[in-house]
């Protein structure tokens, strides 16, 4: 029944990251893209925290949603995400945030995958948030 | 051991919302704000849509976190989320966002609340995301 | 695109759940059944228990799982469920457990629904869980 | 701020399983244990399936559930399940039941951790659920 589907090319994701007025306006950028997995990163300048200093949640769930979003769709395609949880585990402080995505389980209809984001300060990685999804085929 | 709590003033929360950097940038605005409910809506411009042109999902995320983040806020003070899960049921199509959170049970260190977010579009609601939080005691 | 579905009626889902044998060994009763909502109780026999002596959580969750999706069923006919996100809120301490159901969004592939699990204590319900589940037609 | 705390021998954790009544209801067997990590197997008996033959979902949640309760167990000692979602993948098809949890992070107060389960079938295991949890210490 599921008739095999194929991912978006580095360049097409690309392409709808640079016509996503959102991913523009927050300054997201793909780093590594290959079937299964993306990562993608955002500098944190002052407009994306929120009222202690920290990266806003909103920014943390992006990037975890992009991130689920962009493994997603390296292997089915376009897709829209259908829910997701996310945990949130320290506050977002650093220079950068760095999601990392991973494909679990993927049909022709829809593909479960997780995603970890990571806050960058002075060189030094620290776990900010865990997060799990459905993504749908769009 | 559960110690009572207070909930903040509305122009406690209005004047942390100000200092809130990212909700400065997407222009969220408190609605009704009473112990254990609050609502927001925010203005659905170009730059928070995503590349099918529908609000970005991040966004629809905004707004239900911080519905269950105020709601909590109204009984138990200054909050962080923890953890929240959301379920995109629609596509985010309108002029206006407005999302209304609720308690659905609160303790001295954490609040169990629950949002629904609406797309208004010439005037009609239309429900287009649920979620699910657990918010602790900042 | 969303052809039309048919629930199933009180009797073909009774006659499920009596050769569903994981119910049968709990003791699962369907209460109110009407299109869209759903309720279940259960005898919180000593069997059904953690080592604190409260209802076990797999219990809480299996009713709050059967309750999302046996209201899905009454709306788009056999069901199973996708994923599902649950709060317990307090210890399930009682003599018997109710779920109640209800769906928040259908379409003709999937239901999104949610339910509260209540622990009944003579007489008295206390709400021990919170919960919000994407059900897939079968 | 955050007190070291002692994890569950195993020794002990197999003493509280052994009190549980729902575990030994289900014959659920402790597998692995080692600091952060715990993992679990029940053979699927009939009377633990659903109406398509299936393993209940309950099941299902409840090794996911005992895997990341284990695991959180392994580093802070006395555990009880906040909050967890799940995602079905695939039906749980088999003679046995295997999940094995981790911990993400935890703190002196909770524990963040996620679970696989899979089902094993003429020795082969395929993965039917991946969960995330939020474990309280008691």
């Amino acid at each position: 029944m599921d008739k095999p589907r194929v991912g978006l090319s580095r360049e097409k994701l690309e392409e709808y990251i640079a016509i996503t007025p959102f991913a523009t306006l927050v300054g997201a950028k793909l780093e590594d893209y290959e079937p299964g997995k993306a990562s993608l990163s955002v500098q944190l300048r002052k407009e994306l925290t929120q009222h202690h200093g920290f990266g806003h949640g909103a920014m943390v769930s992006f990037m975890a949603d992009s991130a689920m979003a962009w493994c997603a769709a390296s292997v089915v395609g376009d897709v829209v995400t259908s829910e997701y949880k996310i945990n949130l585990l320290a506050p977002a402080v650093g220079d950068k945030l760095i999601a990392r995505g991973e494909v679990i389980k993927a049909s022709s209809r829809q593909v479960v995958a997780r995603a970890d984001v990571f806050a960058v300060k002075d060189g030094r990685e620290r776990i900010v948030a865990t997060a799990l999804a459905t993504i749908a085929v769009f």
